[in-house]
């Protein structure tokens, strides 16, 4: 049975980790007969009011809000080692690049905050899988793309975004939202979801089969 | 195409609406097809720490925490009618039980607020379908047991619970984990979900099947 981490980034679209993506992933992995271990940062975040819209001044623990999505059952990042895992998701939302790492802000100068760097780093150097949804690819350009420039990605067909993450180092391939692309020799796979997705289903679709080829990846060595 | 409510009661199995259940609940509606209303009560909730499963003392509004479930494409319960729908489902949580009713802490004594206790009514008076999983039977025991002695529904097989439901005029019958009842006469469909199920997969084998009956019923007239 493969074991398989989801880095989580807080509880919702606009501040943390995006719950539709988050809860597809967790269940098209539990039908696939793969272990979860969910893991996020033990750092802050700046609150969104999901009904406004609007930041509302109040800052929450990314870890904390992230063990809504865990129902509990979550550590922190800190304490997970590539060794623990056969392969690795990161689900989108603006946590992936408000949390994880500053792409929200910073762009084509983003880095990925330490510790989301060191599991990156070290599951790459394990030739373990990693599977990147929505928006969610921008952090391993950020922290993967001067060291291994060409990793191939999508985050859908938004030619803005696109061409910062190739400023980061990547190379941006336009992809449909229920389909997913894979850098085969890298085994990095993504899927656009809600770039694109206007419907819960036209996410799940592309989640679903990111899920089974970073399946296929982990048994493929 | 049926317009199908979804009553949360929060982000956050603890103190609110349990996300897995909720987000099963949206899938299996968009892919039937179904239009989705997600409306939340606009009150306040006690927030628990889901990292250490301790109230932290902190205070949440309802409306705004399910936002984050919804995306923001929320509305306030007390904007809604039963007019609006075809039918209404409630996913589980705790905030079924201490947001929408307080039947956490007064068991055969619960009621639910007026504002959840009208639309149940509402519903209920127009002759349509209401879908319920998990605890959130426990709301419509509350609501309605009084004036519908032997309404029939599932919790699982918690004697202790079932027990209180019939103590609120309530018929519980036991139901497995991938299994829902249904009071045909009613137009009431339970399932279990995570009052017994061990792993997603199993919450959502009986949450896609209440889904479909719902909508059977909706059709059924």
């Amino acid at each position: 049975m493969s074991k398989v981490g989801v880095l989580l980034s807080g509880c919702g679209v606009y501040d943390g980790a995006e719950i539709h993506e988050s809860v597809i992933t967790l269940l098209a992995l539990d039908r696939a007969g793969a272990d979860v271990l969910m893991v996020a940062p033990d750092v802050e975040l700046e609150v969104v009011d999901h009904l406004s819209g609007e930041q509302s001044g109040e800052r929450r623990n990314v870890l904390k809000e992230s063990a809504r999505i865990a129902r509990g059952e979550i550590k922190a990042l800190r304490d997970l080692s590539a060794d623990d895992i056969d392969a690795l998701i990161l689900p989108g939302g603006f946590g992936a690049a408000k949390n994880l790492s500053d792409f929200a802000t910073r762009g084509a100068e983003a880095v990925a905050i330490p510790e989301v760097a060191r599991i990156l780093r070290e599951m790459r150097a394990a030739g373990k899988p990693i599977g990147a949804i929505c928006i969610a690819p921008s952090v391993l350009a950020a922290a993967l793309g001067e060291d291994e420039p060409g990793l191939k990605l999508t985050i859908g067909n938004d030619e803005a975004t696109a061409g910062v993450l190739e400023e980061l180092g990547a190379s941006h391939e336009n992809c449909e939202v229920h389909r997913f692309v894979v850098d085969e020799e890298r085994k990095i796979v993504s899927t656009p979801a809600y770039m694109l997705a206007e419907r819960i289903s036209e996410a799940a679709e592309g989640i679903e089969r990111l899920v089974v080829e970073v399946l296929r990846l982990v048994v493929s060595e």
